[in-house]
């Protein structure tokens, strides 16, 4: 594998780091390459703004338009040119962070605000009767597939279907599907450790082997069966999931899920 | 009315920059005060890291806590002071922003990741049999009013029921519930433009009429009815919604709506 590792924690002794630290080791032990975005040790620019689209940057600023024109004129700055690079270059791609406020931490958003521009994530492929762009499912990062491990403050009974703040896999989703399928990458199903904030010396040998298991049947790990937009599941252009296919009862983004 | 307008476009003459001075003119107008935390216009420092907790940050730094002994203390820096003293002073929160890879931009979500502290908006309160800390209804924050202003570039089919992105009640629930609601503060429904990317200036007055009746009408709005933790729907410690609460066939974020 080609393996990207995005990583957002500020402190390199912290779980995150570990993990990540863990991650890297296991990967190139396999014989695997590896690259690592470091969000923090990078200083990453969080912020969307007109610094972003180079001196053609229309006034006013329009995001879209601007970033996807930066990108066919090659005029996006270096550091965001590289990250493209990287996600070109990776087949696999994990991204480590802590969930902060049931997302990603504010630089990790700051990531895909500023690499997932125009004309590269979204904004590809033709409209017709039976096309709406190349998204879910296609685009230009199809054939990749992508990892979140996450670690989690709470117990995971507070993340179950009944628990309080509502199923993981739902408070992932607006990640797998929104930001990782999208431009066509398969999300696969997360590795997520709870109770970080509670977690001892003692805990980290049995998280460290699950981690490696997880780390090195990547390869054969089915991805989540997200349904593909432009394959006859959905009406196009109003992108409504035809009635009868998903199974009796479900309901919510579950409907997204083959 | 004291509402403070929470604001993360980079383009004054953005749609969302003129719906944030509209909230502005006609807030004022109705004699309510208003303060704007235009967070472009602030260079709102996005990212957590050991610099907001003062000299006193730990090595290695923990975020939870040393943003609450920070906060203890009163060393947190100077901007992040600020905000918490403007959500103190305010009895309703407008938050103005563009929805980027179906949440918030990351200056936003850095705003919450610095400005929503341990001690300040989690960590607070007691555990015992019959409480889980002060949280999900109770909080520093209880008593406001939120409502989020979202502009989204896709139609409205598309975040349906069936849509393919997702219903747009549960792309919100993490915000609504998980940043929200979570310290304390009561989430009105949201007032969500869709097509924004394909609006015209022809279009422009009808939103206008439809923003000031919305801003005109946060007295009287019902928020949303999420539960509250502490008050006999959930069991405690494990936070899973108490069997048969909920209308039959709910599922997924909506269990946790009275």
């Amino acid at each position: 594998m080609k393996t990207l590792i995005v990583y957002a924690h500020p402190e390199p002794k912290s779980l995150n780091g570990s993990l990540k630290d863990l991650a890297v080791a296991t990967l190139e032990s396999a014989g695997h390459e590896v690259r690592v975005s470091d969000l923090y040790a990078m200083n990453w620019k969080a912020v969307v703004d007109a610094d972003d689209y180079g001196p053609g940057a229309s006034r006013p600023l329009r995001v879209a338009a601007d970033s996807g024109r930066a990108f066919d004129a090659g005029t996006l700055t270096a550091d965001v040119v590289a990250e493209q690079e990287k996600l070109l270059w990776a087949d696999t791609i994990v991204f480590q962070f802590p969930l902060w406020w049931y997302t990603m931490p504010a630089i990790l958003k700051g990531w895909v605000d500023r690499v997932f521009t125009c004309h590269f994530a979204y904004g590809v492929g033709e409209h017709s009767d039976t096309r709406y762009g190349e998204r879910y499912g296609e685009g230009a990062l199809a054939g990749r597939r992508a990892l979140l491990s996450v670690t989690v403050g709470g117990p995971e009974a507070h993340y179950t279907a009944r628990g309080i703040n509502g199923p993981i896999d739902d408070l992932l989703f607006p990640i797998h599907h929104g930001i990782l399928y999208y431009p066509g990458i398969e999300a696969l199903p997360p590795f997520v450790l709870y109770g970080a904030d509670r977690m001892t010396d003692e805990d980290r040998p049995d998280i460290a082997k699950a981690w490696e298991r997880r780390l090195l049947t990547l390869e054969s790990t089915e991805p989540i069966a997200y349904r593909r937009q432009n394959f006859g599941d959905y009406d196009i252009p109003s992108l409504q999931l035809r009635e009868g296919l998903e199974p009796a009862g479900r309901t919510g983004f579950g409907l997204h899920v083959r």
